[in-house]
């Protein structure tokens, strides 16, 4: 028994255009192409409609079609004028690309915000990260901005894909509620030349501690490739260096980690801690 | 041309029972049964010799072995009494189970070691870990433990293989640096009953601050699984509660985030920040 909706449809072909096309945004050059990225499960599509997001295109299990949570994603996606489909087992697999599936997979518009959007004003702390490239540190970055209250993430020149499933799924839900800005070198150059507060970069040899920079607000916390670090251009911008103490080997903390570290420790400094 | 020493050999063959014994060292069985685990690339075997442990088995493609750094690792082997294996691209892929491997893979000898050797007297904190069960996140714990100097990482319970690829990759080198202490849960709680200093365990509606809380050391944290958090029979050994402020969004923070974020705050509180 389908949905009388005509934008909802019962697909049981593997070929079918849709689940390929839904297939296609494994790929970057499937995402671009469309614009569109892919969020699987229940909990990110609930995320993003609390964040004032609907899906373009709902997939999910047809047995679980009566499930309160399916019932106002579907009433979701229908007044957005999306559409739905419902599928089984096999169809799921072959979009999510595994076994074992999420029950719910969607498909959304990604938007793309250039670096002259950004409002110094909106927020205490921002989050810039320079060519990143593991889509798992950037999706876990964006969480730990979100947890706390960062105005947005900025990602300067080549980087991964903040909408690749990896990202995405690494975001739990926050890739939605944190705003994503891509810009090349000279976009964030300007930004920095108009920024009202501190520009703070990360390094070894820095005498600051990242607790007690006294950096004036907003602070816009610079992060470097997980590799090579800042360029020598992004760490020119900075008005603060700061340290984060490393006993043993140095060097030798995860970018996602170093961010959460030095966001926690910036965003909440010794003398604002409650 | 090969090496004369009896304990190094060519190897071409996919079929090779030692490859077969290195693959197998892919799945949680083949480790259990041969005691070993596998490292990938040059720069961990590198840190795990500088830390005192050489290879059972080295592997490294054979066009590279006159590099210094896989001269310094054979005779290391050697000299320790493993094996070394020179192989080419196909053999290599093979055990690395994975295209494009690194050049060096080595396996070495895995140290179960029991809750009761524990010396709390050897740091000023040590990390536990409930039912941890994302391999990545319990690889950068270590790795983030490694960098506040902590004294060991300590795995309470069914938790993921600390010994799994994936583990150790994502360690970095740390899981030679970092003593990891596995047992059950009365194997805590007898851990517990000897602690000399804080127990602290996070909460989300705790009152004491995670960087205020006055915690004599040592200090042992206990974070809790990723989707259940800390039982309750760890939650009731411990001697403080803490919460780490998220904004937006409660309990948003990934396991591995929100440890680091925890034992920076411990490790260095406000008091003692430089």
């Amino acid at each position: 028994m389908s949905d009388p909706h005509p934008r909802v449809r019962e697909v049981t072909s593997l070929s079918n255009p849709t689940v390929k096309a839904l297939r296609a945004l494994h790929d970057r050059k499937g995402r671009r192409e469309s614009g569109l990225f892919l969020a699987e499960g229940a909990r990110n599509a609930i995320e993003a409609l609390d964040a004032g997001r609907a899906p373009e295109i709902l997939v999910y299990h047809r047995e679980g079609r009566g499930r309160d949570v399916v019932v106002r994603l579907r009433a979701a996606t229908l007044a957005s004028g999306g559409e739905c489909l419902e599928v089984d087992e096999d169809v799921l697999a072959k979009i999510a690309r595994k076994d074992n599936p999420q029950s719910v997979v969607a498909a959304y518009r990604w938007t793309r915000r250039p670096l002259s959007e950004i409002d110094p004003g909106r927020a205490r702390v921002f989050v810039a990260l320079d060519r990143v490239r593991d889509p798992g540190n950037l999706g876990t970055i964006v969480r730990t901005a979100d947890a706390v209250g960062a105005g947005g993430v900025i990602l300067v020149g080549e980087t991964c894909d903040p909408a690749s499933v990896e990202a995405v799924r690494a975001s739990m839900g926050s890739i939605f509620a944190v705003p994503v800005f891509e810009g090349t070198l000279s976009d964030f150059q300007a930004l920095a030349s108009r920024w009202p507060g501190a520009i703070v970069g990360t390094a070894l040899h820095a005498t600051d501690h990242y607790r007690r920079t006294n950096a004036p607000s907003p602070i816009l916390l610079v992060m470097g490739n997980e590799q090579a670090g800042i360029s020598p251009e992004i760490a020119s911008t900075c008005t603060h260096l700061v340290r984060i103490p490393m006993k043993g080997r140095a060097d030798s903390l995860n970018l996602a980690i170093a961010t959460a570290v030095a966001l926690y420790g910036l965003a909440e400094p010794d003398d604002a801690a409650p």
